[in-house]
C-alpha cells in the first residue's frame, strides 16, 4: 500500500506517530506562509499542514483534486482550532514529505456537497460526482444492501444462480432489446426482461430455492425515472404457497430496513386487498403514511339533480383546511387535473359556519348539501374534491388528489415508513386499460404476467369471468412505491394454455415463444412461486435519494443516453457487416430454433 | 410449506413421527402388493412404502419423475433392509396419503447419475439434467463460491458495484455484441467485454476498493469451451502496487479452495517470470503438478551437422520410459504434431545400454550423441523429443508435448493442486503472433490490455523496445489453467497516449473509443490496479467438472446456440422495424456522442 493510514481514521491518541496518507486535495488554504489542505480519501478527511519553508513551497502548486501522497507527523491541533464536526477534527498532520501522484485540470464543477450544477454535467463527469461524500455513500449503501439480502437468503439455503442474459425474445409486457448473432446470421438474441422463465425452469429442475440479484432489460419509452437496464432481487421457491414467499420477502425487507435505515418494521406487514386499495386510496400502491381516504358517494348522489354526479361512480377526498385556499389556488387545481387528462376537479368549500360554497354547491339538492360534510367526514374550513365517471379513472384522479393534499398540507411524515402487501389483484385487465405492450392478441392482458396462477377458488373458472378472477399475487408497497411483486405460478401446462387462451396467445405463438417452458411442464413440475424486488427503487428509498439515477453507479439519462460514454453510438459499416445485421435467416438456423423451442405436440 | 420435512433429513431417531414430504419419484419398485418409491427432493432421498390395499393401488399409477406429496409415518427399516449408502438408509416412510402434484411424460433420458446420452439432449432438457445430483451439486457449489469470495471482500471493505452492460463499443481484443437503440435510431449499444473501463472510472471516482461478480460478453469464434457470455470476479483497488492486488487475490483463492476443495494452498503462491515459464514449460500457463521440463539445446547444437537443428532455437523434452514405444505410437506423435501445425516431431530413443536410435540419432555428431542424455537429463529407456526453429512456436510445441507425456505416462496427480503467478510478462506482442482482434493499426498489440502499466524500470522507455518492455501484470495459473489475471493500470493520460501510440491507436480513435477515460484521467486519477478471475473456470476446477458448460445453469452449445430456448432466433419484420435496425444515425445523436466522449483538447 502506498499509505500507512486512512485519512479519516486518525485520532488524537495517535499524536506523535508518523503516517503516510494518500488521497485528494479537497481544499487548500494559505495562512501567511503556512499552507493547510484537507486531504480526502474514501475514509474521510484529515487536515495536513505544510509549514513555512521548503514544504510550504512544494505545497504551493497543489490545486483542488490533485491526487497526493503525504508523509508527516500527527499532532493535536492548537487549542481553539479543533473542529468537532469531523472525526479527525482534533488532529492535524504536519507534512514532512509530499508527492503529487497526479494533477487535476480545472474542475467542471467543485467537488462539494452542495452543488448547483445540472445533472447532465454531473453524470458526464460521474467520476467527479462520486468523489462527493453523498453520492459515494449511496453507492456504498447499495453494496451493503446486496450483502444483507444475500446473507438472509444464504442463511435459509437459497442458491444463487446466474441465468442467461443472451436469450430468446419472449416479450412479457414490454419490448426486448435485440442482439444480432454473428455466427447465425439473420438470427438474434434478446436481453431478458427478467429471469422469469429461467427461474421457473430451475424449479422444474428441482432447485427448490433460488435467488439472484439480476440485471434486467426493458426497451421502454423511458419515462422520467426509467432505465433501460435495471436490477431486481429475484427469488423463486418450490412446494410453497403465497405465505411462504411473503415470509421470506418480509425477512429480507426487515433485515434491510433494520440494518440500513435503523427501522424495525412491525411484523407482520399488513395486507390490503387490491379492490379495497383502489376504493380507499384510488391506487394499487397506496402511501399509508397518512389518511385522507377516498369516500365513495355513488349511493349518496343516487338521486342527485346535478348532471355531473349522475355517473357510475362518484367519490370524494377531503383537504383539511382547504376552504381557505385563494381563488388562484383553486384554479391551479383545475389546471393540474386537466394536465392529468381529467375535465376538471369539482370541489365544495365548507365555511366556518358549515355553509357550502363553490360552483358545485348550488347544483346540489338541499338534502345533499346538508349531509355532505358528515358523509365525507369533513369539518368546517375543509375543501371537498370530487370525481365522477367510470370508477377506474375517477379513483385514479382522487388518488392523485390525495397525494397532492398530503404534500401541500404537510401530512407526510418523511421519517415514517409504511409497508403494505396488496393482495387479491385481478388476473387480467382489459387491453384498453393497460399501458403495456400486449403479449397476445386478446381483449385481456395479464395484470402481473402470463405465468401467474389464480387463487384456488378461481382455478376452475377464471376464463368464464376474466375481469373478476383473482390472482394469487402479492405486491409490496412502501410509502406509495411498489418495491416488489410476486405470485404463485402456474405449474401445469393445461392451466397455462387456458391463460394463454384468455390472453389471445395462439398455440403456435405460445409454442414459438414459451414452447420450452410448456415442454418443461410436461415432466413433473413442482408447485412454485416467487417474488422480484425492484432493487434500484429499494436502494433509492433506503438511501433517501431523489432519483433512481442516484443509486446507479453509471446511469443513463433521458432516452437511454449515457452522458459519460456517449452510448449508444453509431457503428462502422464493417461492424455492421461483420455482426450480420443485414443477413437473412438461414433455413438451418430457423429449423434448429423450431426444433429446440419444442412443442407439446411433438 | 407443502411439506413438514425434507426427505434427505429423516433419521432413525424420528421413528414414529408423522411427516409430509414433497418431491419426485426417483424410482418405483413393486414387491408383491407393496410398492416402494425413492422420493427425491433437493435434500436427498427417502424410501416411501405403500402397503397393500388402497395406498398401493393409488401408488400404482406413479411413474418416474411424477411430482408428489406423501404423508406417512417414519419407521425403522426391517432388519437387513437398511442401506448404509444413503443418509436416510435406516428408515422408511409408510404412506398414509398420496397426492400427485403433477405427472411426467416419458422421459427423454433417465434422471440417473450415470448417463449415456449426448450433451445436446441434456442441455435441451437442462431442467431434467439438473435433477441429477451431480449437476445440481455443481450449481449449488457455484453459489457457495460466490458467497465465499464476497465474504472475503466485504470483510476487507470492498464495495460491490454494478457497472453498465449496455454501453459503448470499446473493443479490447475481441468483437463486441451490439444492440440497436430504438430511441436513437442508427446508434447502437455494445455489451461490455469486461467492466475494465468502468472499474477504472470508479477508481478515479475515489471508491478505492471495488468488486463485482460481473457478466461479460465476447463475440468470438467460439472454440470448444467458450461461451458468448461468461462471468468474472472483478476487483480493482487504488493506492496499491502489484503486491497488494496479489495479496487480496490469494486471500480469495485460498478461502475458496479451503472451503470448497478442503485444500490449504501453501502461502505465498510461488511466482514465475513469464520468460522462465516459456523457457521451462513452453507456455505462460504451466501445469506444475509434474516436472518434465524443457531443456534448451541451442548452444549444445551450436556446431551441429544436422541441418534441422541449425536453428535459432533447439529444445527438448524427455518422455520417461518412452524408448519402449512401438513404431505406430511414434508415428502417432508425428501425426499429433502435424495436426498442431508443426512439420513433425523429431525424437531420439535411448536404449537400455545408452545407445541412441531413431531417425535423428544418425544425423548427430558422435560428441552430440554421447552428451545428449546428460544434457537433457534422460536415462536409458527414455525418449527425447525435439523442436527446432523460432523460439515461440518451438517452445509451444514442446510445451504441448510435455502435457501429452504427463497424461500418457500417468505423471499427473489428479488430486493435486498447483498454483503459480506468472509475472513480468511483456507489455506488447507482435500482431502476427496474436489471436486477438487488434485494437489499433500498429505492429504491436497488448498482451494484457491497453491499460496495463509497464514495470517502473520500463516506464520511461517502453516505446523504444516494445517487445522487450515488461508489464506490471500478474496471471494466476492453477493446474495449467489461467484462472485470473491483472495488472497495475496506467493512471496518467500521457502514458496512456504513449501506449496507444505503440498500438497504432490514433488520437482520434482513442478519443472516439476511450475519450471518456482519457478525460477522466485529467482530474487527479489515483494509482490503481486490479485483477479479474475467470469465474466459470474456477468453478469448473473446484467442482471437478469437465466442461465450462457444466458450471453454467443454462449454457450455450457450439456457435452460441442455446439448445433449450432455441436462441438466437429470427425476429419479425415488425421487431426489426421497431428496433430501428435499418435507421441511419441522426446528426444530433452523433453530435451528442462526440460531445460526451470528450477529448483532451476540448
Amino acid at each position: 500500500m502506498m499509505r500507512t493510514h486512512e485519512a479519516g481514521s486518525l485520532r488524537a491518541d495517535q499524536a506523535g506517530q508518523s503516517v503516510t496518507l494518500a488521497g485528494w486535495v479537497a481544499r487548500r488554504r494559505d495562512h501567511g506562509g503556512v499552507i493547510f489542505i484537507d486531504l480526502r480519501d474514501a475514509s474521510g478527511v484529515a487536515q495536513v499542514v505544510f509549514r513555512e519553508g521548503e514544504m510550504a513551497e512544494r505545497a504551493h502548486r497543489l490545486r483542488a483534486e490533485f491526487c497526493v501522497r503525504v508523509t508527516g507527523e500527527i499532532s493535536p491541533r492548537p487549542e481553539g482550532n479543533e473542529n468537532p464536526e469531523i472525526a479527525t477534527g482534533a488532529i492535524e498532520v504536519t507534512a514532512t514529505d509530499l508527492e503529487v501522484l497526479s494533477e487535476s485540470a480545472p474542475l467542471p464543477f467543485p467537488v462539494d456537497e452542495h452543488l448547483d450544477v445540472g445533472e447532465d454535467v454531473r453524470l458526464r463527469h460521474r467520476y467527479l460526482d462520486l468523489r462527493r461524500s453523498g453520492p459515494a455513500k449511496v453507492i456504498r449503501m447499495r453494496s451493503e444492501a446486496n450483502r444483507i439480502a444475500r446473507e438472509v437468503l444464504h442463511g435459509r439455503e437459497f442458491v444463487e444462480v446466474e441465468t442467461p442474459t443472451m436469450t430468446r425474445s419472449t416479450p412479457e409486457g414490454a419490448r426486448d432489446f435485440l442482439i444480432p448473432a454473428r455466427l447465425q446470421p439473420g438470427s438474434w438474441y434478446a436481453l431478458p426482461q427478467s429471469p422469469q422463465l429461467f427461474k421457473q425452469l430451475l424449479m422444474v429442475g428441482g432447485l427448490e430455492r433460488y435467488f439472484q440479484i439480476a440485471r434486467c432489460y426493458r426497451d421502454e419509452d423511458f419515462r422520467a425515472d426509467r432505465q433501460p437496464e435495471f436490477t431486481q432481487l429475484d427469488i423463486e421457491m418450490s412446494f410453497v404457497d403465497a405465505e411462504d414467499v411473503i415470509d421470506i420477502s418480509e425477512r429480507v425487507i426487515r433485515a434491510l430496513w433494520r440494518e440500513l435505515a435503523d427501522h424495525e418494521i412491525p411484523a407482520p406487514i399488513p395486507r390490503l386487498p387490491y379492490a379495497e386499495a383502489m376504493a380507499r386510496y384510488g391506487t394499487d400502491k397506496p402511501d399509508l403514511r397518512f389518511g385522507v381516504e377516498l369516500t365513495e358517494l355513488t349511493d349518496y348522489f343516487r338521486d342527485t339533480p346535478f348532471r355531473v354526479f349522475q355517473a357510475p361512480y362518484v367519490g370524494a377526498v377531503v383537504m383539511p383546511g382547504g376552504a381557505d385556499q385563494p381563488r388562484r389556488q383553486l384554479d391551479a387545481w383545475q389546471e393540474w387535473a386537466k394536465q392529468r387528462g381529467a375535465k376538471g376537479l369539482a370541489y365544495v368549500l365548507i365555511g366556518a359556519d358549515g355553509t357550502l360554497s363553490g360552483p358545485v354547491a348550488k347544483n346540489l339538492s338541499e338534502q345533499e348539501r346538508d349531509g355532505l360534510a358528515k358523509a365525507v367526514g369533513a369539518s368546517p374550513g375543509d375543501c371537498v374534491f370530487f370525481a365522477a365517471g367510470q370508477p377506474a379513472p375517477s379513483r385514479a384522479l382522487l388518488g392523485a388528489v390525495r397525494l397532492e393534499i398530503a404534500e401541500n398540507c404537510g401530512l407526510v411524515d418523511h421519517d415514517a415508513w409504511s409497508f403494505v402487501w396488496i393482495v387479491d389483484a385481478p388476473m387480467f385487465e382489459s387491453v384498453a386499460d393497460s399501458d403495456d405492450v400486449a403479449v397476445g392478441a386478446g381483449r385481456y392482458t395479464a395484470v402481473h404476467h402470463p405465468f401467474t396462477a389464480p387463487v384456488p377458488e378461481w382455478s376452475d373458472s377464471f376464463e368464464q369471468n376474466p375481469e373478476k378472477a383473482l390472482a394469487s399475487a402479492y405486491d409490496l408497497v412502501c410509502n406509495g412505491n411498489e418495491i416488489g411483486g410476486g405470485s404463485v405460478r402456474i405449474h401445469r401446462w393445461e392451466m397455462q394454455q387456458r391463460v394463454f387462451d384468455v390472453l389471445g396467445i395462439s398455440k403456435e405463438e405460445a409454442d414459438e415463444k414459451f414452447g420450452f417452458l410448456l415442454e418443461a411442464f410436461r415432466y413433473g413440475p413442482p408447485p412454485h412461486g416467487g417474488v422480484a424486488f425492484g432493487w434500484d427503487r429499494i436502494c433509492m428509498l433506503l438511501s433517501g435519494a431523489e432519483s433512481l439515477r442516484d443509486v446507479i453507479a453509471f446511469p443513463k439519462s433521458g432516452g437511454g443516453f449515457d452522458p459519460l460514454t456517449g452510448a449508444p453510438a453509431p457503428i462502422t459499416a464493417e461492424q455492421r457487416k461483420e455482426a450480420g445485421v443485414d443477413a437473412k435467416p438461414a433455413r438451418r438456423g430457423a429449423g434448429e430454433a423450431d426444433q429446440a423451442a419444442g412443442s407439446r405436440s411433438s
